[in-house]
């Protein structure tokens, strides 16, 4: 199959812990915890669970001297590395480094003095770690100003964001990366897209507060989805209302349907029609429970009938076209063959175990 | 709020049946029956299922000559646009215009000769009514080809879709709209991209046999989302594995996330982290209970902290952030007010009330 590819912005290299992140690196997978930072068992149990799922970064709110203090308690026992997001107060990202995360976040606009940021940028210069500077849409708007006369928000956004990296460059400190959530999603990418071509931090994707359920799966795709098919984007969290281990496999899903990266096999199954003679999405259901364990890349269609069926069966590794009562089973490179239907499932299979072994 | 706006390519206007497409009328949403197009009762009951979700064209299969038969009783007792979807067998296409739908779909590569497909173009032009050409990824691939001497399948599918235009031109017929789905992101944004700047026929959207579950959502909305984003596409149909009100419910997403189309409120809520200390989801899913039946455009902002929360809610329509026990409700130009917790859902509740009356 001949992909189109996608060209991806030239970004500096930064390392959180041990993920590279810029520069060419992998597209990697963030998430971050709702548990209370401060309970150091409930939180390393959920990053845990966050991790056997795919999370490669992870990050804990920071919001009290004790969830500070728990942070190397929580270090010692996670595999990812660990950001911390800091707020307001300055000493807690200095009581942060202090316990030796991997990376803080910071939103230098909400801290009071300028001395204060200046101080979280050489404490983390000193220890070697990167600060992800990030300005979500509802942190920047100029408080009270009228709208008809305020700067649009996406302006602000990138304006504030490229300010904060001449502060930080003024101090020595180039190990940055950048995130402009808005939680609008045309916002989102004209901010991404605007700050993208201003400079060559490496950038860290995310609509911000993108709501519950599919709506957020929707809101996030497209955003996120949008940039990184231009090539912008180099680490990427989708913010979802529910359990983090939701935004994990949002986000791999958005990167295996952009083929960045591949870590399951692909179906490509229709939505059947007038018609479709075989029970489709049984067998779909049935193949998913069969081959979930593994981590191949091998695309798979399960098609209902002879119109696209055996075509995109062919493009596919392995391949079903069904028929009535009947489909015919595909294998890259051989004949196809015809299999009643109660047989479908387990022929189907054995053509994934022959080459995916 | 300063929304960056889509602008939208100039595409001619038809209209199926009642419903305009392209020539910049809003983007429509559209699905496709899964029952036996033979049994008028079970689509009738489904395609009105649809319509009470909001799709505002539908499509059938008609493989046999006892499903065209039936096209006329099912279009007598529905409300919204009928199209035939036809393939191989031009006279089912015949059939079919004949029984009165509103459009045809064909793909022009597999019917057997040129002269039938100039009889169907002949009779929908006697009729009035348009056809869409469409061409899928599993139809176009040359059968037996070298993969490494074919051309790419994208410029295959653009380059057959406009020789098909040109024959319908040639034949006096100009009433036509396109679609050229893969199965793969990438190649369905390439493929449309190229058509929609060699010609200026309206686009029907879609990234055929997604797939099933959340994948199969997400390559939707990135593939569908992002050419929207970009002005391209006047009318949309998901295709995903399982009940088609799914398709509608994911359609409708996509354009209110890219706010092409409004109908229902649009919830901003947060992910939740440490800092959180009300149950926010839990609020969630009972602000969305309550306003489930609304069709206002309403932006609500439900956000866990002051981190973000205050700035989301007061750019929002209503908004609530929430603290410690106690959270503040915002109202569009009023000053915030503090709620005890437990009647932060029943005061949004009465905000949203006040604003959509």
């Amino acid at each position: 199959m001949h992909q189109p590819e996608i060209t991806r912005r030239k970004s500096r290299q930064i390392t959180v812990g041990s993920v590279p992140v810029g520069g060419g690196a992998p597209v990697s997978v963030q998430s971050m915890t709702s548990t209370a930072t401060e309970n150091v068992a409930a939180t390393v149990r959920q990053i845990k669970g966050l991790e056997a799922l795919g999370c490669e970064i992870i990050r804990v709110a920071v919001p009290t001297r004790q969830a500070a203090a728990s942070l190397g308690a929580i270090k010692s026992r996670i595999a990812i590395p660990l950001v911390a997001d800091i707020h307001f107060d300055h000493r807690l990202a200095l009581a942060a480094i202090e316990q030796g995360v991997d990376a803080v976040r910071i939103n230098p606009g909400n801290m009071r003095r300028q001395a204060d940021v200046k101080a979280v940028v050489l404490a983390a210069r000193d220890r070697g770690i990167p600060i992800r500077i990030g300005v979500n849409s509802g942190s920047i708007r100029p408080r009270g100003a009228a709208p008809k006369t305020a700067k649009p928000l996406v302006e602000l956004m990138v304006e504030a964001v490229l300010r904060y990296c001449e502060d930080f460059e003024s101090w020595g400190f180039r190990d940055i990366k950048l995130s402009l959530k808005a939680s609008d999603v045309l916002q989102t990418m004209a901010a991404y897209r605007a700050v993208a071509s201003a400079c060559d931090y490496p950038l860290h994707l995310g609509v911000t507060a993108a709501g519950a359920g599919e709506a957020g799966i929707v809101k996030s795709a497209i955003g996120i989805g949008s940039l990184l098919a231009e090539g912008i984007g180099d680490t990427i969290r989708v913010s979802l209302t529910g359990p983090p281990k939701h935004e994990v496999h949002v986000g791999w899903q958005i990167l295996e349907a952009l083929a960045l990266r591949r870590r399951s096999p692909e179906i490509i199954s229709c939505p059947t029609c007038g018609r479709c003679q075989i029970d489709l999405p049984a067998i779909v259901r049935q193949v998913k429970r069969r081959i979930s364990a593994r981590n191949s890349h091998l695309r798979i269609a399960i098609m209902g009938c002879i119109v696209n069926g055996p075509g995109e069966a062919q493009d596919a590794d392995v391949g079903l076209a069904g028929g009535k009562g009947s489909g015919l089973i595909f294998r890259r490179g051989q004949r196809p063959r015809r299999v009643p239907a109660n047989r479908l499932v387990q022929e189907l299979i054995a053509e994934i175990d022959k080459l995916d072994t």
